[in-house]
């Protein structure tokens, strides 16, 4: 029996539908010159909250029943996920805290605030983040939210490419490839399901940065790998599977590709001058995949999530 | 009579549809929130060359009889305006020469490159550019296209606001304001008359940085003035206006609003942030005087043009 199947994205999609945006596909004639391929972006850096992370997270709290949602919800993201678990608590009108390391930057502190999450704060460590949660868990019996391995996150993630493929299908194309960027998983596995099932052709691709390829090695050695450096730039995607994503991956990918720092950047660049949008670098990994390996996509119709458009403008890398 | 007719513009539109983009009409949330009024972006960032410059240029170009076209085009724009004119006679298969300072940026002259046009280099100054534009015309018999001066480019840049005004409708609203970027003044020209047609209860304003507020004073004074310093940001913005723009601004808008350059910095960096687009600092110009001037705009239905997305991401003001 499947962890996650098309009917729980689809129920997924109904209760997320009305607060996130059915977000558009993109296609640009300059970077299809450029690939060689026929690229349609679906553009979750437009989402609400500026990334894909919303649709798992607002599923997820709004599965909760009455009493556990009274309790709040709580996670360590201070990332896409922790605003996304935030804005969604805020729609359900209950309560979101998010643990984060002291030292995190002010800016972060100040987004997770504005988002409406209440903070607290901890050591920058591992365990003392895990610690704080465990804790706040048993005094609140708030319910703590996965980043990704968890069904109805990934279930939520999966609605993108739903739409994605109701969307081509509309224009009468079908996809060869689909890509997603990979982190811990959830929104390739979420797309595969969707893909599967709704697209059983095209064929569905993960991509990676180099300096965290934990999935590609995963998949490899038949076992969740960790990330052993992660100096990456797609912060986004520094983290490795669980056991969810990877068991759903194992099933349905059989490729990840991998892409350099500079070919990340290069590719975020290019997205930025030539599209006129503002991706993230980890949204930018699968078009550094694909122009980086230009020979498998040539003439290809190829599917690429653009999972987010959070960019901290006084760091950028050019 | 008038210099340019509804008529005209529809016809410019006919003529250069196919090869344009019509572009999408974006509103944000948040910037609905921070202003308080409502705003609807009209995004020629998309537009082809990345402004709405590709409008005029191309209905000049294939105004042009087929012997004159045969003899190619010819400006002394290195910016959005040459890249339009090189783009459209590329279009109609003909010659198109930009005269350029020979110290001009590499990455400026590898634009006009790119897009196709040879270029004749001149010493960096106003005079010695006519001079070759003037000498290379009476040797060719190229025709110049003005970059805003000229009955068939303000007919041309008309077609945005067609666009825009149609989009409204169609989804039963009607703007209150429409504000546009005032440089040489095609857009406005084109967008006031186009406006007065369709949609004669929106009230137009342009908008210019306070540091090349040369349409202010020209209204102000009933003559055209010089820009002064312009010592400006929004690169677009630098020119005076002509003696038909101004004619045509006179007639249709009562109000110039103004912004400093650290209001039009800002306002660029909220779109990019809030919005996950690149607007240049041109197309901030008017969201950077609603922000100034927020009791004005209060809880109206404003249309915004963004001009154009090229910015240079090596020389940011953040």
């Amino acid at each position: 029996m499947s962890l996650v199947t098309l009917d729980d994205i689809r129920l997924a999609h109904k209760r997320i539908g009305s607060y996130i945006h059915w977000t558009p596909v993109m296609t640009c004639a300059a970077l299809d010159r450029i690939s060689g391929a026929h690229l349609h972006f679906k553009c979750e850096n437009f989402q609400k909250i500026g990334a894909f992370k919303i649709r798992g997270a607002t599923n997820a709290v709004f599965l909760l029943d009455d009493k556990e949602a009274a309790k709040g919800v709580v996670t360590h993201s201070s990332g896409n996920h922790g605003a996304a678990v935030t804005q969604a608590a805020v729609w359900r009108g209950i309560n979101a805290t998010v643990v984060m390391p002291e030292n995190s930057s002010e800016v972060k502190k100040q987004a997770v605030a504005e988002y409406g999450a209440k903070i607290i704060y901890c050591a920058p460590t591992d365990q003392d983040r895990q610690k704080n949660a465990d804790d706040f868990i048993a005094e609140s019996g708030a319910t703590f939210i996965h980043p990704f391995n968890d069904v109805a996150v990934i279930a939520g993630q999966g609605t993108a490419a739903v739409e994605l493929i109701a969307d081509m299908t509309s224009s009468g194309k079908q996809l060869d490839f689909l890509l997603t960027p990979v982190g811990g998983g959830g929104l390739i596995s979420g797309s595969c399901i969707a893909t599967a099932a709704l697209s059983p052709d095209t064929v569905i691709i993960g991509a990676e940065p180099q300096n965290a390829d934990d999935a590609k090695l995963s998949l490899l050695e038949g076992r969740i790998m960790p990330v052993k450096k992660a100096h990456t730039i797609a912060d986004g995607l520094r983290t490795c599977l669980g056991e969810h994503t990877f068991a759903i991956i194992r099933q349905h990918v059989s490729q990840i590709l991998t892409a350099s720092e500079q070919q990340i950047i290069d590719a975020m660049r290019l997205v930025w001058l030539r599209m006129k949008i503002l991706i993230e670098p980890s949204a930018a990994v699968p078009l550094a995949a694909i122009l980086a390996n230009k020979k498998q996509f040539a003439g290809k119709r190829v599917g690429v999530i653009f999972s987010g458009g959070n960019v901290d403008l006084d760091a950028l890398p050019f």
